[in-house]
């Protein structure tokens, strides 16, 4: 039964079609968080992203794609995203158990230096003969290859609502325009999730916010504002206002792998802020899996209670 | 009822379709200006183009997508425009209430320097699953890339036009051919506007033009011609000459916020020299609701009585 | 009636369609030149060109798109070319009164140095939803561009040879690889008539030619072989020979303004060489309608006596 | 008749459709192999990447395309592989006899310098045609053009899937942010397996991994977590772990010409690590036909073994 | 009828549908060298890739393209090559009278320095439309553009051969990577030959080889194998060799025009190593008509009695 919160949610789509608002439900109604809005994510890209050794050989057991959709579905998570070969080697043997998303590009780091840049690696054809709820797209905004990956983005968010399709997008600015401070700088993760939202996104992932303010016209305007920034509660909700006063589903990433306190502190701070959930890779399979179980079972906890 | 004055101006556009004409008559026989030939729009594309906190931390009540339809609405604006997001946002929820303008490129600031880039971000579908009159698209005559950018508009016009839609251009001279001060000289304006219209647009959007005359084979002609341009009606009227003598909608953008006084009378300037209306963003939005209806009623009369 | 000189002109063209014939037919078939296998042509594209005010500030009754449908009509031209927007200002209203050609590309003038680029600006279904007879297409051989435009005027040809329309091909070479002379020279003219003939144009325009030699491999062929280009009459005969052996319509273009007698000098001079007519814009429409009219009659007594 | 070996292998492609699945159990039942579930193709593509005498004046028989053909057939190879032409010359006169692996990119070495590019040759339809069963497809990860052959593999990929065939990539990384030993590092060779995987590759060919680490970042985990890699075997297992631990069939190309006792000693090293088979080229060909059947014959039987 | 030497090359072709088998015996039985397995052809794209002053100054006749129809009639040669324009000035006048083969790409002089870049001039449907027997299209290998031209080439040709049309390509190696001598050194051209022919093609046209090597890895290989390479015979004979053992119809283009003696000198040569024929273009239409004949008549006696 789809719940109140969850038709309250649907209501913010009222402009796409009955089949991605089924497939929005299906990952808002799915594992532990099921009905209360909120969601948590597991993906595994880091195989392309990092190699698989950097990704696997802490939990080898990793390494077997079969691992990462039992993962998911024992811990109780609300969909799993990862890259066609991914996808594809669990899509028939796990049918109907969990949401899955199909990452339609990816970027690898066997080449040097340079801007981020995301090959296509799938198609929405693919999510639909694999039975993926969504598709999901990396954009770095700020990156020269931005107006590129934008248009690439237009055209599959439009044949993955014309096909019952819903959209994840993660939104990592990026580029010579920016100081290294500056991917994680506030204004800039609130302008990142702006460009998402209005790009036409049903689900927005962004990194965690630092206080740092990075464009010096915003700043101007942080401040004049007196716009509340300090803790990482202030800076989720304001993120969070940025997608369209809260009416798109905003997740968060976690980084870098770290300890579990300080995992559950600033998933504390995100879900107090009003976040709709996080999205969990490398914290989550680099453990073993009753570790990871128990980690994801904490922040979803967290969230419910939020 | 199509007032005389719709049905003249309608008769300018006779090439196009009964689908484009009835769309273009929407926008003319909408809100307070509904029939006098005038127009007034609210555009909101600056969460895309400055980020969200730039754009509404003054007034957060525009974080809300929603906000804008109703205040579009309140003001009885002819029209709404905005890219794929906020659009989505508001499409089912005022089906029917204001017709909308869907912007199909928009640019970001957060890369660094170089010259403006406008993404693709909606399709003429979009457009047309999401029940607007018209698309937008900006082009920036003079920049590197604008060749490129008229292909683009070539394309979604002739779509625009096949599916029954009108097609409104901001033309917004750029690029390092041009002075910071050429943008907005009388002559560069006025060739915009002349480009925009031979490109196929219904609806031309152009930014107010000072005395400066940038081009040196054009100055002979204004100073031998003895083109008046020494006042914004003049200026005003020569551009409207320019799109077909006349004979193509032609309005001009509000630009940055400033105060009412000088609004009004940089409004009355343009409504003596024959200008069809005003497109007011940040100066509407970004000032109290009631504010906001007050000062766009005041443009609107100028313009009535003009 | 067609003619016995138009039927013969036509069968120069047997390898294609009997809608495209026809559409030739038309063109040859119209006017004060109508059946004697002449043609003269008025062209209005400078507004794009050159920008408004350099077009039409002289004579300001051009700014009205109208006007130029007129001018074409009252003159007796045998059709009348113009991009996208003016002819759709008039194609509905001036509906069979005059062949119309729809330039399909142009370039605009504000953006600073580089080679010429234009852009497309048109389709060939525009064409034919506006009733044209011919698309038009200008080529910039030797330019760093000219391999993409070939390719592209290569696809509308295609196109419009299957849609029954004619095919206007302006031909006027440019690049880093001639000097400013070699633009007219008499070796580089013949070649850029060559290539649009080869490229499957219906109608060929170039500008009056030089006795200049550009080519160092040309120069030794001109003087071996002794080909005669001392006075305009025999250089554009040859150049009229350079278009299989006189087998495809070419005409030339009337250039920057210059005082009656000049033209009509000129005009005599390529009448005399066996060219088919001439485009004559700016020389037409910046000039008083009734002594433009009264140019373009002398221009085609020329050519009716040649 | 389909094994046990070969029906679980062909349960590891669950998500694919049956022709697809029908075309790799060709692959798998077919030759001295037939069964075992291991595979060792005869590729021939060197006549493009390395010119007619540099690959077949050693043994001339191979300049008739026929030649290949027999080869593979009686050798018991599983399948051929080679571009257009070479497939062409031969897909009706053995119809039948040996599955087909075309090919559909290759490049040449007759440009200077630069980072490797391969140009399309052929495309999925001509696949069909011919009758093969499976598409043969190279990237190159680390190269600054993997981005374009990412997207160009997907596009491939999901058309051959969508029709019913199998595909097979070759993996090899390459290009200014790796070392020339970095290009068969044991890292950077599991991280292009990976690739291939993730790209959706049904068959993945690496070449013959060293002990070399290349990237600072591996090094670290490679330390960390104790991988064995000190033998070719052990390698071979690490990169069979790599590709989606050993549920996705991973082959080693043979390298450059060598004598016969080192080729043997690096097939026992990587069946011993799990591999399944080789792909041997000019080892195979550039050999008299019955030393190279006798050399096949070798190999197949030390995998058979394994 | 088709002779036992046509219908044993046409076997070679056996993977092609009966449409392209019967547009090659067009070919082969057509002329004066009908059903003798060798092939004169007249090609005449000088006129785009020159120049008309310099391809028909000297023999003004040229100017007009039925004289090219009218002269590989007279002649006997088994096809006439040309751009769009000149097939289509007598495709419908001299149908049926001589195999026509339409150049889909040419490159003009006119630009500046810079490698060989061949422009798209017609379209498959074009070659269809006026009756062609097979498309032409010219590669530079080991220039800058080879990659694109070859994915040019892969999609004209998997379009020409599904469309029942054979396939001629030039193979003319160039660019940064070889040096002047190179480009006809015997290793490149023979290189160059088995590229086309692994592209698919039908019928291949390189230039005479020299004994010059120009590539250090190959000429390792000449030499340690011996290859000879001394006489033009023995260098046509390899370059035979290298389009798949003969398997491939392989023709030689004649160069710069030159003296008779010197012409049917190089045609013995070529001849006696088992050429397939020639290609000769400045060396027929450059001289007048009747020794034009002569001389073609000489060159295919040669073949005839070769």
């Amino acid at each position: 039964m789809t719940t109140k919160r969850v038709k309250e949610i649907l209501s913010w789509y009222s402009a796409d079609s009955a089949g991605t608002k089924a497939n929005l439900a299906r990952m808002l109604s799915h594992g532990r968080l099921a009905g209360t809005g909120k969601m948590v994510i597991l993906p595994v890209d880091q195989g392309f992203e990092h190699g698989p050794a950097r990704s696997f050989a802490q939990n080898p057991a990793g390494y077997d794609p079969r691992y990462h959709f039992e993962l998911a579905i024992d811990a109780g998570c609300n969909a799993y995203a990862a890259p066609l070969g991914f996808i594809e080697a669990g899509a028939a043997e796990f049918a109907g158990d969990i949401p899955l998303i199909l990452k339609l590009n990816n970027s690898e780091t066997l080449a040097k230096g340079g801007e981020p840049i995301s090959a296509l690696t799938g198609t929405v054809d693919d999510a639909l003969r694999l039975g993926c709820a969504a598709i999901g797209f990396t954009i770095y905004p700020g990156s020269g290859e931005a107006k590129h990956a934008y248009h690439e983005l237009r055209d599959l968010t439009e044949e993955a609502k014309r096909k019952g399709l819903a959209v994840v997008v993660w939104s990592y600015p990026r580029g010579s325009g920016l100081s290294k401070d500056g991917e994680t700088a506030i204004d800039v993760v609130a302008y990142a999730a702006q460009i998402a939202c209005q790009l036409g996104a049903h689900v927005i992932k962004v990194k965690p916010p630092t206080a740092h303010i990075e464009q010096a016209e915003a700043k101007k305007v942080y401040e004049k504002e007196k716009i509340p920034i300090a803790t990482l509660a202030q800076r989720a909700r304001h993120v969070v206002q940025a997608c369209f006063a809260g009416r798109r589903i905003l997740i968060f990433s976690g980084g870098v792998a770290k300890g579990k306190a300080e995992i559950l502190e600033e998933i504390r701070g995100l879900a107090d802020g009003g976040a709709f959930g996080s999205i969990m890779g490398r914290n989550s399979f680099q453990r073993p899996k009753t570790e990871a179980i128990e980690l994801l079972h904490d922040v979803m906890d967290i969230y419910a209670s939020a």
